[in-house]
């Protein structure tokens, strides 16, 4: 299956390149291969980080009967829309992460696509796969709100305003210069990129066809040291929200900031990550979180669509795989794996004890990271303590030896620690 | 589509029940009815909350050309492994969401299947469309790793002892009472029901076939107290975790508790609900949360999948509805909308501002729910308060009369609070 990319920014080049690094497992999925075929540009002199033949030629490879699949990634609105409805017309299948295109031609874009298959999964919280989870996943369900915190750029700096006290103006800044904020950062701190996302789930969820001009939107622009404090002190986090919910015969849908309280899984998505809790009547609610932005994240959706489009017709592999995969793979023997471990050893509280416990596990190569002893009784003790990451094996040799040396006077617990 | 469940339990019943209490929305987003025709059960006898046909004629009903879709919901491993192969054999789309019957034999299955479809969603994490994101959502990926909170009970019990400081013996009782444990708990506190989850999932990542005997499986019957102590005073959570990991061509497939950093998002997985947190290559981290068990969360997983082999062939329509939906949906006017209110205001600090505000807020039935005032210098203040469910239309005209009586200083901060 060949593809042609459209726009070849950060996300254009990370699909050109994550179709090339992981070729092996992309086309044990797809049960074919998918080859980025040729990258269109306007400016072939400026330097790419790609490997994949460039052409400023459009035309060309929307004509071109041999591409497959049309990956729009250029942005705007009206010039992608001309693009797409010529690929749909020449047949070809459409990708795009273009939330703003959809945000206003979503309707029509079906209707044009018809049987070809259009999709967009990166167009909301990039590598999330909330499209799928909501147009796949959640089927039985009549949805009763969505609950989204979906730009990264808002939800950065208002997690560094309410965990660090920056005031709004510095931390913008701040976004600007890491790249997390544009130069002109009204778009996202406005709420309208939110909006466009919230737009494209609430089609989903309920069907409804609106416009950006006609839901409520408002930034995060004017939330204040006061609100922050407010929020502490109440148990609020503060996030932009964007909000789909049904009300008899109406439904909701607005981006604004909001006050959630801190029990809420949604309101522990913190930084630059994005959330989507989804409520349904009957699976109640389910959260998905993850990278909202970033070109590989992005391109992962991207390329998840492709995948779907090159599976067509036949649907996802029972286990996930047109042709075998894993052969090469073995399962790690149980005495290899390495890890971290926590241990509880109840000793008799006298000295030298410890000098011998520390002395068996350096042994092993088990160097202490924590440690504590807390007294049992008159007699004995308990000392827990944690260690540098070890290898199985040497942990369960260390705890027969301390056994056999009679340093402990119970079993040892042994806890594994994943950080 | 016809359906024939066996095995009309609490999931089936659901499964049954939902078919007929969302059949608009589930035709539209499916493209055909479904209908639920028929549920098999070994006792007649029994009361059952469903409207379907019951008999226990399991061949009438394997060998009824009318029949589309077989779901599998009676549990055990050989029988249903027998009663699903007859199925397939007669051309039948098969549904299970049985983990067991699939940790032991889900490669025979997938051969077996071949080009008919053989779905199995809500046989790990329940309601989570976990499957779903993992075999096309990130397909794009190399899975680094996965880590999941995929047994209830255990979740439950560990999350009391850690927040309540309750010990292992009386949080099971407690856990059995409320039926989340069985009477034997072994499967559960055992870490095997876990496990089973585990090798599914392994399946699709990395393409591996182990069995459940040939991995580590540790329950969590020896958590003590002391460990509990030490986890909090690290700062960490105690979650029965089920891990797959690559280390280069070795996959790690474990299941034991393990201690977890309290900043990492799974940590904050509480009570019987689930998670799953899965890194890929390219995505970075992504998770997804929600009710692992019940009948409804359990029934909403099985009905995506009748729904996908509804629409096999075609794929997912584009916005996720085969025919028209929400045509008698509206956009909820902004004026309208019902929440709560937080608002900060700028006042003069004298005797008799405050009754000002809380008697224009009365007359709009706004009632306030919390308040606090802060000195800004030494003639202003500001009043920060919450009020209970209020609708927007009132509280934007309460703040226009307040700014227009003179009470404030300055322009007043509204943010909605969403709980």
């Amino acid at each position: 299956m060949k593809v042609g990319i459209i726009g070849v920014g950060t996300v254009g080049a990370s699909v050109a390149n994550i179709l090339r690094d992981n070729k092996d497992i992309i086309t044990a999925r797809a049960g074919c291969e998918i080859e980025p075929a040729i990258g269109v540009v306007n400016n072939l002199n400026k330097k790419r980080d790609v490997t994949i033949e460039l052409t400023d030629d459009l035309e060309k490879v929307l004509n071109d009967d041999s591409i497959d699949v049309i990956v729009e990634l250029m942005g705007g609105i009206e010039r992608p829309y001309e693009i797409i409805k010529k690929a749909l017309a020449n047949g070809k299948a459409v990708v795009t992460a273009n939330k703003a295109l959809l945000a206003y031609h979503r309707y029509e874009l079906q209707d044009l696509a018809g049987d070809t298959p259009f999709e967009y999964e990166a167009s909301v919280a990039g590598g999330i796969p909330i499209i799928n989870a909501l147009r796949d996943g959640l089927t039985a369900n009549n949805i009763l709100s969505i609950r989204g915190i979906m730009n990264g750029t808002c939800n950065y700096m208002l997690t560094k305003m309410i965990n660090e006290g920056i005031d709004y103006d510095t931390i913008l800044k701040e976004a600007q210069e890491l790249g997390y904020a544009e130069a002109d950062p009204t778009f996202d701190v406005g709420g309208f990129d939110a909006a466009h996302k919230l737009l494209i789930l609430g089609s989903i969820a309920y069907g409804i066809d609106v416009k950006p001009e006609d839901i409520l939107i408002e930034g995060i622009q004017n939330i204040s040291s006061e609100d922050i404090d407010f929020a502490k002190e109440f148990n609020y986090s503060i996030k932009l929200l964007t909000i789909a919910k049904k009300v008899d015969n109406e439904i909701e849908l607005r981006v604004h900031p909001s006050l959630i309280p801190n029990h809420e899984m949604i309101s522990k998505v913190d930084g630059v990550m994005n959330g989507v809790s989804v409520i349904g009547d009957k699976v109640g609610e389910t959260m998905y979180y993850g990278a909202g932005a970033g070109g590989d994240a992005t391109a992962s959706a991207v390329i998840a669509n492709i995948i779907d489009i090159a599976r067509r017709g036949k649907g996802a592999p029972m286990l996930g795989f047109e042709t075998p995969h894993g052969k090469n793979l073995k399962l790690m023997p149980k005495e290899n794996i390495r890890t971290k471990y926590y241990l509880r050893l109840r000793v008799e509280d006298k000295a030298g004890v410890l000098a011998k416990i520390a002395t068996i596990l350096g042994s092993k190569n088990i160097s202490i990271e924590k440690m504590i002893q807390k007294p049992l009784n008159r007699t004995c003790a308990h000392i827990l303590l944690s260690t540098h990451t070890s290898t199985e094996k040497d942990v369960i040799e260390a705890l027969k030896t301390i056994e056999e040396a009679g340093v402990v006077t119970g079993k040892t617990a042994m806890i594994r620690i994943e950080d």
